[in-house]
């Protein structure tokens, strides 16, 4: 049986409660740790589950920063320096990457706080994570203001990528579950996930089959 | 061992095998099927992985549109209606949704072709996916042009939900892995997920702790 809202009710909702309940509604996020410096060599790495592609071609991904903290650090090493990093999430570290969420002091690194491990490689200009096993090194590219709701949406190109061999397929994907990926929904719920199916590409007049 | 690539390495890859490569870095995602329905009373529906949480205050959801088919009769129908539905993929219709994404002739109604059924209600002017266990009716607000790559941003606002009674929380946390929603990675994985755990708000003084 299904509960109806509507968008009345829902702009009734306790704020809180309606952060909660619309957050969930997008279904299933990226979420990962993007490890950022200063220009005075001040680190940073925050939890983000606003991740997403926009493009392979050139390789493009973006992500969504709200106005309000703990973004404002992410963001302000983003814009002084060009260059971050994007790490996978997996279930030895999700609990040390939900508590780089909680409001520290800009002058405290979450490396040192949560015991991550930061990894400076091949001359790349922001920290990995050194625990994640897919590491994304990412220079930025684009600012939009979104209006709408005051948000800032950043696009940066991959220019700089980390995977297991072992998870590395002949025709390019990269098996995000054999790599520990997790993928989170709401504000705090944690997932493992179980893989169905790779299926074929789609056309009219032919039936899908099995990848995998 | 994990292998790099360098920017020019992944520009180097063909370019099925560079799609394949850069969706999957994104991580998991969101994946729904986007009910539309054209002025003349045209239904259209598809498969969109690149759906994505902006904002709770007000309650807004956003997606990317590729310049390419077969998304266009998604589009159009969105610009000319201003209506259009999201909803979530579970275990019985992944297939049926993944086929969706065939490049179908426009006077063809995927609804038909797949075996979904279209669901009018609410007098909500846009068709929803009735096997879907939760549903969201969207309003289109703003459209975005994305120069760096030419795609186009879609945002819209959330006026009506539907949601299953046993998968709300009191603390509007919708379960998400209750409704049997699926995530994908890639352009052609689908998955299930095991929740490992939802934790705490973050405080810098304060351990964890688990809410499930």
């Amino acid at each position: 049986m299904k509960k109806h809202f509507s968008f009345e009710s829902i702009m009734e909702m306790p704020k809180l409660h309606k952060t909660h309940f619309i957050n969930s509604l997008g279904g299933f996020k990226s979420v990962s740790l993007l490890g950022t410096i200063n220009n005075l060599g001040q680190s940073n790495v925050a939890i983000f589950s606003s991740i997403f592609h926009i493009g392979a071609n050139p390789p493009l991904i973006a992500l969504i920063f709200r106005p309000s903290p703990p973004e404002r650090d992410t963001l302000r090493n983003i814009l002084e320096t060009g260059f971050y990093t994007i790490n996978h999430i997996n279930e030895s570290i999700y609990k040390q990457a939900h508590q780089t969420s909680a409001r520290y002091d800009p002058a405290i690194s979450e490396f040192d706080i949560t015991g991550l491990q930061s990894e400076y490689k091949n001359n790349f200009k922001a920290p990995f994570v050194s625990e994640s096993n897919i590491q994304i090194g990412v220079e930025f590219k684009e600012r939009i203001d979104i209006t709408i709701n005051n948000t800032i949406m950043i696009i940066g190109q991959i220019t700089e990528v980390y995977v297991p061999e072992t998870c590395l397929g002949e025709d390019g994907f990269i098996d995000l579950e054999k790599a520990n990926t997790l993928t989170c929904s709401g504000l705090d719920s944690y997932h493992k996930t179980l893989k169905l199916d790779r299926l074929s590409y789609a056309k009219p007049d032919k039936a899908l089959t099995s990848l995998s």
